[in-house]
Order: C-alpha cells, then sequence, then structure tokens
C-alpha cells in the first residue's frame, strides 16, 4: 500500500517520498477505505515548502481531503458498507492508496462524479463560508473578489450566483473573462492601479458591501478603495506573497473592516451544527452538479514529483488530482 | 461678539480668522451660552489642514466641543437657566465667544472644573467606547494601546484600570513612564523594532485580547505581531501620517481583526440610548474628579495663531484651551 510521506521542509519535489508499507486491517469501530481521488491544494504546496499557519511533525503525510470507498469493515460498524462512497477530510494524510480510521470520521455520499467529490469539502465550503460568515449579504448586494479563477473563486461565483448576489471578479488576464461569466459572474475586470475606479463604476451606482480577497498586495489595497462605508473585507489568502498596505484613512472614517478567513481553524472551533448545516448544503450541489471545478491533471501516487509540480505551475487550468 | 472662521483649507494659524459679529438674542426654544472654554483638539487642526474624513463648507467655524453659561433664555425654555453650566458638543463651531442655539443641544453639567468639563466628550467618549463597543474585555484582561500619553491613551488608562483592565501602554520617550504610572497604567513601555516581544513578555503568560491604535505606520504593525489569536485591533487616529504594513499571515493564521473608530460617525449613527448610557458614565466620572487630563496652556481668542501653533507643537504636555 503506496504513502506519500516527507520528512523535511522544502520544495515538495524535492522532499516527497513514496513509500510501500503493509495494508491496515480494520480494528473494532473502524473500517479501511480505498482512495479514489484526492485533490492537490496549493495549501497543502504551501504546508510542505514551510508557508503556512501551522507546522507539520515529521514523517509527515500530506493531503487533506478526497473520496474513497469502504473496502473492509471492521467489527461494531453499522453505518458503512462495502462499497459505500465516502469522504476523506476527517483522516488527515489522504495523498495515500488506503486508509484505516474510524468509521464515524468517514462522511458517506452519493456515488457519482469521483473526481468532483473529491474536491468537495475545502473549496466549496471556504467559499461557501466566506459568502456566510463574514458578512451578512441579501439578494441583488454587490461584492468584489480577487482571485476569481481559484477554485474557491469559482465556487464563490457559482454560490452567489444561486443567491442572487452580484458578483465584481477580479483576475490578471482577459482571457478568463468568458469561463467566468459562464459560471456566473456578474462582472469580471483585469487587475490594475484603477481597479477601484472601474469596480465601483460597474454597479450602476449601488455599493460594494464586501470584498474577499486571496492575493494581498496592491490588490488588496485596491479592493479596500472600492468599498463603500461600513463593509468588511475577508481574506484567505496572499497569493500574491506581498503584504498589503493598509489605508487607516478607510478604516477610520470609511468603517471598512478587515477579517481574515481560515478553514482550518473553522474545523476545530465551529459546532458540530455549524458543520453538519454547511454540509448538508454543499455536498448535494456537489452532487447535483450544480456546483463544480475545473481539473487540469490527473496522476498517479508514483508520478507524484510531476503531480506537485504540475499542482506549482500558473498556468494550471483547474485542479491536480491523484487517482491512487 | 468674536468668532473664529476659516474660508480656505490650509495651516490653521494662516487661515484662521477672528470675526466681529454682534450677539444673537435667543428666539422660542433658544438659549444664549457664553462659551467659558474650549479645547483644541488635533482633529480641529486636521480639518482646518484638510486631512480629515470630512471636508468642511465655507464659511467654517472650528471647535467641537467646551462648556459655556447659560446668559439668556428665550420663551419656552423650561430646563435650562441663567447661570446654568452646559457642554457645547451638541451645537459645532465652538471656538467663539457666544452661541445662540436650541435650548434642547445644550446638555446641563454641574458647576466646576471648567476646563476638565470643557473636555468632557471628544477625548473621555472615545477612550470610553474603544473600550466597550470593539472588543468584550473582563476584569484582568490585557490590552495594548499607542499613543499612550495623548488625551484619549490617558482617559483610556484611567478607565481601564476603574475596570481592572492590564494596560500595556507604548510611548516614544522613557521620561512619560512616571505620569503614565501615575494615572494607573499597568506597564509603560517604549517603542521600537522589539514592541511585539517585549510587550508578550510584560504579561505574565497571559495573552494581549485587544489592541488601540491612534499612531499607524510601524507601530500599527508590532502591535498586531503582540496580540494573541482571535484579538483585534481598532484604529483611530495616524499620528505617524504613514499607512502600516497588514501582516496578512496574522490577519489569516492568527485570525486578527481590524476596525476602525470614529467618534463623529458614532455621533451621527449612534442611538440615543447609546449615547445617553455614555454620557451618563462619563460626566460624573469627570465631575467627580476620577477622569482628567492635563491642560498644556490657556489662550484667549484674540491669540488664536499663537494657540493653535502651540496645539502643534510636539512637545505639548495636555491640552490647548481656548478662554473666550
Amino acid at each position: 500500500m503506496k504513502v506519500i510521506e516527507y520528512n523535511a521542509i522544502g520544495n515538495p519535489a524535492d522532499v516527497l517520498e513514496i513509500k510501500d508499507v503493509p495494508s491496515v486491517a480494520p480494528g473494532e469501530g473502524q473500517v479501511r477505505v480505498k482512495v479514489l481521488a484526492t485533490p492537490i491544494h496549493p495549501s497543502n504546496l504551501l504546508q510542505i515548502s514551510g508557508n503556512y499557519g501551522t507546522m507539520p511533525t515529521f514523517p509527515a503525510q500530506p493531503g487533506a481531503e478526497g473520496v474513497g470507498q469502504v473496502a473492509e469493515v471492521g467489527a461494531g460498524v453499522s453505518h458503512l458498507q462495502v462499497g459505500q462512497h465516502v469522504l476523506l477530510s476527517g483522516v488527515g494524510g489522504t495523498w495515500r492508496e488506503e486508509i484505516t480510521g474510524p468509521a464515524q470520521a468517514f462522511i458517506p455520499v452519493p456515488a457519482g462524479d469521483i473526481e468532483q467529490m473529491s474536491m468537495a469539502v475545502i473549496n466549496p465550503l471556504t467559499a461557501h463560508l466566506l459568502l456566510k460568515s463574514v458578512q451578512a449579504l441579501k439578494e441583488g448586494d454587490w461584492i468584489i473578489q480577487s482571485a476569481a479563477n481559484s477554485a474557491v473563486g469559482e465556487y464563490l461565483i457559482q454560490l452567489a450566483a444561486q443567491r442572487g448576489i452580484n458578483t465584481i471578479n477580479v483576475v490578471r488576464r482577459e482571457s478568463l473573462v468568458p469561463q467566468l461569466k459562464s459560471l456566473g459572474a456578474t462582472v469580471v475586470l483585469v487587475d490594475g492601479p484603477d481597479l477601484a475606479e472601474r469596480a465601483k463604476a460597474a454597479t450602476n451606482g449601488a455599493d460594494i458591501v464586501y470584498a474577499v480577497d486571496a492575493v494581498g498586495g496592491d490588490t488588496f489595497t485596491r479592493m479596500v478603495q472600492s468599498l463603500a462605508y461600513g463593509s468588511k473585507i475577508a481574506c484567505y489568502g496572499v497569493l500574491a506573497m506581498q503584504m498589503p498596505t493598509l489605508d487607516l484613512m478607510a478604516v477610520i472614517f470609511n468603517d471598512i473592516a478587515v477579517k481574515g478567513f481560515w478553514l482550518a481553524k473553522w474545523f476545530e472551533t465551529g459546532s458540530a451544527e455549524e458543520k453538519q448545516a454547511a454540509f448538508g448544503e454543499i455536498i448535494p450541489m456537489i452532487a447535483g452538479g450544480k456546483l463544480s471545478s475545473k481539473v487540469d491533471s490527473r496522476f498517479t501516487l508514483d508520478e507524484i514529483k510531476q503531480a506537485v509540480t504540475r499542482a506549482g505551475e500558473s498556468n494550471r487550468d483547474g485542479k491536480v488530482i491523484l487517482t491512487p
């Protein structure tokens, strides 16, 4: 049974190793799950290279979500049967062929598009919570987001469109406009020094009441300038790898509040009710094809070095998926 | 009757003029109030020089608060009598000898220390609301503030000490330590590159859960670094005249939220109940001498150019008061 592992912080293609370990039979209350698909997220690469909010303990096994199929059921397990598809987000270390763990850590999901379901939690849930937990939004409101062509950005466009929320989507290339429009983007703007003016001009006089930023740097600063009095900006990434200048005049006189969002902490601190409600909204949309993301390429575990290299390339178009 | 006025944005000592206008008799429901003392706030100077959140309409009359004495009462006024001391914060344009206006705009206050009462609203209320409305605080909590020797800073020290909240007070000069300690400061630190480390070391292991910043620039950035997970930083000024770099890693991974505070907006949007509650807490403390600020110097209206020049000097030690 193959497992991806690393024992030092560094460039993922250099430090990741593939190991062969024995398969583990499920004990009482456990199941053995065969991993069908598990995505490579930018946050995985950041963690392996030491640029994330938490440091791993070694040996570390990367991978944070995926979908699998129950292969063997231990004693005392009643709610899962062999063949059932399950989410892997509760167990950690998903870049491997098999996972044996407590049955209640695996959430049963309908069989269907395995690749879409393998990405059902981290990005869709981030988009969902960015739209629900930071700023109160209602139908007809205008919001602005950066990195609009990221996976979270595209899920956010789809979720906002379903709620009648207008999105101004900031990207770096004109060529991305048609794809985002087809997902339901209200407006797509290419980033630039006059972003705030163009954003404000795009709403037919309506206020922009909320910004969602995954870029940082100048993009953050420009989005703050586009916001109406009393608005919020939520930050969940720093893709530009550059810290922004904070316009305190806007913070004080325009009452702009800055909030962070980190899904890992929400998993730690959110109540069981909140989590059930969030999964209950997201999973049926994924299963029903109402919420989806692009897949750039697929690799086996043996191809892990090529896979993480591809995942780190800027011309990637969608998610890189491992299919053990 | 002398009135201070300006008709152009510029250096206060250059653009302020003194005018002589006729005294206005109070109409029905009005009173005529003789101004006893009215302070020069940094925000007044910022507004005159065009560096504030709102632009004046000309001719503009500066001055935002003070204390006066009722000199004449119009018909139909029952709750004010000649001789009563009143606050001037509801009327605007207080740098003058007399104000005639609606009786209900003047809040009656006990006769007592006229200079302390003339400063009763803007700075004490800012300090009070910074401690009440942004972050929930309880006895024993640790907070950090910059510009600790400003008027707001000193009021905040006194208010926090009365509630048993520990304050780490950031200043630019060692010589300010004894004065702030005598007001109830728990810790006083001179700003510097290692401010965050020294602040964290000063609490005997307790978390710093809230920062209050009036400086911006590097000081803001260092205070953010000193905060515990899930804390907030409230900004109410940019004395350094320099925008800070925002550490988005702290915002995202340490869940630091940034909020602005602007008293003028609170006056506009706060409910009558909120305002009554706030005044009801602050005024008795001022009247009873439990909350006070230093006075640097006094000037008459004829000395307005010297007064605003002094108010803008960095070695000023307390507030500059106009005593018409």
